[in-house]
């Protein structure tokens, strides 16, 4: 088939050079515009980005004159990476113009007819769609991704609440220092220490997790029927996001019931056309001392989740460790994988 | 007075050092000995030392030659740090020959005659001496001090239990490299990793905490009457463990009344005659971001615990982080204070 | 006899906290006024600081309503941290208002007519200040201080300069965080990484080298007659400076030698009164692997360079290796000890 | 052709885990025996192994039982991860038995008779071996690969030395962990810290860096005319050592013609034929602040040497900083390239 064009806002910032990098070898679709703020739009992308992540951008990018964040790309598919404060404005637009929206801000994560995906475990969200045209009428629409922390937590509890009755959910966090983009956190703030406070984060996680798991009756989502608890922490880690667990369940598993389900877990059936779905989502590992963030985030190429240490909890039921890649699974890949979604559903044409 | 000739147990490695080094300048106690094993024994302190702690040693220790592990040594009182499975063979040696041994090991900690002790917090424990004497016949005796992490969480959860009852306690902890002892964690696991596993310290966190927050009736100890579940994990830090904690309550307070009583705490009377013990033992801190280990493990020369982001826990009563020096009032300066508290009550003549 | 009133220009950056905290404990002065842009100016101290450095600020500066960067500060000394861009208007408004102003930024340091100073080594150069009073007209003075990394390198060349004529000079140096300010480097740009590169610091290095090793005759300045080159890096260490060197000399000493002329150098005499003096700024290690910045940067109080790995070089003479503390020998102690110069040759009154 | 059966000695450290990973997937070479210590031999490998390397072991060898260091394996070609002191006995009696033997030990490397290989630049020094079968006897033989650190330094000074006749070479490394091994550097020596000394390592660089840039006439080799002065350093880098360079040529070149002769680079002719060398060992970078280890060391799969900061020096012509990756192109991957050498020219039937 032709590749479906595809554009990215905020295509200098960190999380957008990662969309640039990774759509560069999408076998379904095909940049056709990188689009950013005025101070870029007009130069070549190559002199409007300070190149930061890892691995160079692909050559036939860099001569690409930076678009301005217009609703007339020629693309059908649209990647936003912008700060939330831009996105609120951007993105509506350009679901008003037609586009397909696939958004890594938090904008309009939170919002009744806006779905926050995570096609393994909810593709059956996208029902949200119907709402959100009958309401905004748009020709287009957005769809969220979490936040890179909520990605590790909500995707190994979706199978382990259908299957044991989600009750109670504390999480801590140790993030990596990537999760904040570029520039972020100072070094002299975080070399050799723990910072133990992210602005906003620990409500977004409590909250995500509860909408990533809730249900869908008539195209409207009721959030998933648990309590969590978060505590999060910026640790001096490059890439991969680590969270220990402890959970109680409605019907308690043994340690190895739960780590069948995990072990079981594959996704929802469409993801298994999608080119970026992993084809295991996750992970369980049984050394004592994994999983970690240095040599696990790039399993399935950064799109597992590595789940370890699964043991009795003294308190709950449960107690756990995963693993994420947060600018993979956690932002840009993760939003590719919504898009593919989308195709794979018929949203795009 | 005269000062009380003290020595110390396997001074050559890291704990050896720090104490070596604090009481080099102690107002109280005078080293008349260092004690290592066979294969440093007879050399001079300062040649069968690899000094691997901040700081020089002080330089009147350097040519003090080496003494061997036997109870012979022209002191009176013992510090040990020596590793567990030596501690277990040498200390009762020490105390059956009259001496009175602070420990910095975990040989003894479990047994139902040796006190564990916090003086701040638990100074009455020292009543389990009697039936210590009356169990094993020594002349001298053994007190203990907790294992690092376990130090930093049991000081602020007592006059929280003491005022509101403590009933479910969640910790996550975030912990430095140098609580691993030298060479201890090599640099290819931890630098710009998280090791989510310490071998035998969730379960000791979970004992420790019950045992210093026991009761004492008939020289006989109860643990607490609440459950711990713990988190341990290994971050790039040098010094100082951070704990994320949520606690429940028979009687919840507000964070307020939270506050109010961690900041009125100042330990049990007899505390403040001690030259090593601080002002306020407990610090807490009203920034969003702190404490943080890099920033606050040196709070009162690493003696105070450093509290923060007191806050409400959606699933219990209460979130709080906490941050302490480990390798000072967590080991050496903890055992320090443990004999200071000994002297001050009269155990050494 | 009463403290000096003194004044600090940038008081809220972190060159500038390094002042307020020094200074607060000195014997000879006494903060009066913390001075920073409009956007501070008038908000208590402890408001307008995001207190960055290690240690906390002194309680009684935290109410002192921070004053504008006018020349009108109750105050006869000025410690200057301001940026040099600032630094170029500012401070000569306070010479010409009287002050004796001691800058720690670069914007007058390579002036014919201003000294730039280190007290041990060339507290002749204060003759310059004839000439600069002569051609300025100022009733009042400026003075400044090396870049970080020159002092480290400054220092122990002087005494090996003066014994053997100092030919050429090879430096590379790894260069800690702090030395960028605050935020300054992006943890993302150095965890687990090198940056072979520092703006404008291999040219400061070369050239202050000479300046600071410069001989004075008829209060004029002529550099030193010597090459360097220099190679600058920043890698992940929180403070202090290390330094390579390979020297060529015109009368090349032994290993001994040179470590004889290092450890009998106390600085010119007028420094043995100054306070802020160390015993001994040059400390030679015998110990193979040292000195390191993270165990050596704050020998004698980090007033002191270590210098260590003295040994011969296939190339030139001479191979040696210092580490210094940048933010305090090498910016805000090194400041306050050209003040205290200052003052005990009677130039403050 | 069907792939050459080929052993690793040492596979269970650090660099023998590099030759399982990297030869599991080789188009030339097939891995029949994976031979260690008696410790492991008998054992399957994936327990033997404490896996440090990043990425998992290749399934397929997990259960291979691990053989012992004894010259009866079923390979032609025989990789050599072992220490130095074992290589020592065990190398020859490989060579003796008939194997080829390609080592990344130092055992053998300074003898006279031994070739000391980089392909890409001293493919003729494979010449040594008829001097080495001469001497020795042996029907197989052994080929030697530089120490890591060497690496990055002689492959972009071939070039340079052809070109303009190298006569003096100042290097200053900053050497990640890696290079250590494991347990290698323990994590409290070198967070936040550098260590300026690695024993033995300087004399290493400047006696390799000579042997390899050596000519060859009637079999035997005479070292490169130049004299190299080394300081070499550990730095909290996980992999990739970074090289500050400054050059003296007798016939210099101006910045722009040292680039035109690294960037025209492509090694020996024979060199393209091997599927481990890298299309371009040389990549000039032109941003101010590249190379940069973590950013870099994956060039060309690990393979390519990148240099950046090509200036003049104000005491010798050039200065130049590279990084190489010392675990690929500096250890395991070097040997194999080495292995691949040997096969295009014959030596393996």
């Amino acid at each position: 088939m032709d590749k479906i064009p595809v554009a990215v806002l905020g295509a200098t910032g960190a999380v957008g050079q990662r969309f640039a990098q990774l759509l560069a070898g999408h076998p379904w679709f095909e940049i056709v515009a990188l689009a950013a703020s005025d101070r870029s739009a007009g130069r070549p992308y190559g002199d409007a980005c300070n190149w930061v992540i890892p691995g160079d951008p692909a050559d036939d990018l860099l001569d690409l004159a930076v678009s301005p964040l217009e609703p007339t790309l020629p693309a059908k598919l649209i990647f936003s990476a912008l700060p939330s404060s831009v996105a609120r404005e951007i993105e509506p637009a350009f679901a008003a113009a037609g586009y397909v929206v696939c958004s890594n801000a938090s904008a309009f994560r939170y919002e009744d007819d806006v779905p926050l995906l995570i096609p393994e475990i909810n593709a059956d969200h996208m029902a949200m769609i119907e709402r959100q045209r009958a309401n905004r009428g748009w020709p287009g629409l957005i769809v969220t991704s979490p936040n890179c922390t909520t990605t590790g937590i909500a995707l190994p509890l979706k199978p382990l609440d259908d299957a044991f009755g989600l009750e109670r959910v504390f999480v801590t966090s140790m993030q990596a220092i990537s999760g904040a983009g570029y520039p972020g956190v100072a070094s002299l703030d975080i070399l050799g220490n723990v910072i133990p406070y992210i602005d906003g984060e620990e409500e977004k996680v409590e909250l995500e997790t509860q909408l990533l798991l809730g249900h869908i009756r008539d195209n409207e989502r009721s959030p998933g029927d648990f309590v969590v608890s978060a505590h999060t922490n910026r640790v001096p880690v490059l890439d991969g996001h680590t969270v220990c667990m402890s959970l109680g369940f409605r019907n308690p598993p043994s340690v190895e019931e739960a780590i069948a389900v995990l072990e079981d877990f594959r996704g929802q059936h469409i993801v298994r056309e999608m080119p970026s779905a992993p084809e295991r989502p996750l992970i369980v590992r049984r050394e004592p001392d994994r999983p970690q963030p240095r040599r696990d985030r790039d399993a399935e190429g950064g799109m597992a989740i590595s789940i370890g240490r699964v043991r009795p909890c003294t308190l709950l039921d449960l107690r756990m460790v995963t693993v994420s890649h947060n600018t993979l699974r956690g932002a840009a890949s993760g939003a590719i994988l919504n898009a593919e979604l989308l195709v794979a559903s018929g949203y795009v044409d």
